[in-house]
């Protein structure tokens, strides 16, 4: 892989990044606020910070550079695809059980549900998800889409899931502002006491484990070399990316794959080659 | 250019898209709120959400995509350039002067500045926005910075570009959540007053002006074609984008420039192979 060295850095940071800020927003409710309940009340509210923090941000945000990690480059494509799907099934779970929890906090209160822009916004990025989620399990999982499909979908799937990502990103950060307007009243948010600060730095660390994220998913030589294609579907335009005829080898072990490996230039150079097909997203 | 019509039907519908978000933020400080002045009072507060849309959302995108209008591929990349930093320029200073019209507001009134995650992330932006205009001005406009220098910066500043106009409209939606609850209340804002849903509107019209610029500017097919290198600079290993020979021609008459047309896909090649290179960002 090249740059390796300057790809673990950045990884790090953005795990390290991502790790803090699920730590923030549980400190948050539990410093801060009414900690976790499941009652109608304020304790059940914060499951909504806590939960989009963890499922809907970091989470999310692994599954879509999970890809990109050179050490598993060894296992089969459709491996990589089931962990890719896993991880945005559970953070898609997290995202709608934080909705509930927002409902049922809002109905037993006689507060009105969906008026706010975070609420439009954010109910828009979890229908988004889900579809996308859908739309990616028939088409790139099961085996059953023909290869123009997938590779016609695939720039599209690739900038949704980037796109949604951002917005649920602003979201949250809308999410953050109307939280600190409506809870801090006595001292208000205006006179900056110390939870406004740390949750404004929240909403920092998110924005920063934001573009770490989009800067490794979008860098075109950090991407996934592409499996070995069967002779006559290349000869017949098969499109390498999403569509390659799935490897039965299901984990990670050291089968025979000596092309697809961390320092295969070959590997390198024939993924550049696909991009030059136009056959692969650049996003 | 491939896909022009589907090109040119996006590209009208993010101006559509665009028009139409500066005239809901005008109709909103008008025919909603106090109209516009500069004397201390909401009027002048209301020249920022004004400013902000028309000029850091807007006219920014408009400069993201300036590039890629294939009729300019026959003008010369130094007065793309030119026009790209110009466009910048005047949404920097449009930037600052909605930030301005708030810091005034805010004294005037006693309200404290810069409190709110908004305004963190938005200072944040007008800042790192400055920087990248500067520091693009110096790298990719005046002719002294080495080729190496450029090239290495070019995906970087494309990146940065990118988010940071991401980051203006997470940052716009959150000023528009403060907003909305701060000036909402008698009816309040969870009422959904005709204002609350006309300005939830406007947010949705920039996340889908936003979703636009991002997906035209990150289509690699949709890339300028660059520039022919001098034969010499090419053997040396020049990297054509942003380090090209800067052609004196800096109008848009059909002069000889034959190898760049919208439709040549000799220049197309040429851009792909570059991507191959690794020498032109793909964001």
């Amino acid at each position: 892989m090249e740059d390796y060295g300057r790809f673990l850095v950045l990884l790090v940071s953005a795990l390290l990044v991502g790790f803090v800020s699920v730590i923030f927003s549980l400190v948050w409710v539990f410093h801060y606020r009414e900690g976790l309940s499941w009652d109608g009340g304020a304790g059940e509210f914060n499951w909504h910070p806590v939960l989009i923090v963890t499922g809907f941000v970091f989470i999310q945000g692994i599954a879509i550079i999970v890809y990109r990690l050179p050490w598993t480059w060894k296992c089969s494509k459709l491996l990589m695809k089931f962990i890719h799907a896993g991880l945005n099934t559970i953070a898609m779970i997290l995202a709608i059980v934080s909705m509930v929890a927002v409902f049922e906090y809002h109905n037993a209160r006689n507060i009105p549900n969906m008026y706010s822009l975070h609420s439009w916004i954010g109910l828009t990025a979890v229908i988004f998800y889900s579809l996308q989620l859908l739309l990616g399990f028939a088409v790139f999982l099961l085996p059953f889409a023909p290869v123009p499909l997938r590779a016609a979908l695939m720039p599209i799937h690739t900038y949704s899931g980037l796109l949604i990502f951002a917005t649920v990103i602003a979201s949250a950060l809308m999410g953050i502002t109307e939280k600190l307007i409506f809870s801090l009243k006595n001292p208000a948010y205006s006179t900056s006491p110390p939870e406004a600060i740390f949750v404004n730095c929240l909403g920092l660390l998110i924005v920063i484990f934001g573009a770490l994220v989009l800067w490794m998913a979008s860098r075109p030589h950090w991407k996934r070399p592409p499996e070995e294609l069967p002779e006559v579907s290349r000869r017949n335009g098969g499109t390498p990316e999403g569509t390659e005829a799935e490897s039965t080898m299901t984990d990670c072990s050291n089968a025979d794959r000596s092309d697809v490996g961390f320092n295969s230039e070959a590997a390198r150079k024939r993924n550049l080659k696909l991009d030059e097909a136009g056959q692969r997203s650049t996003m």
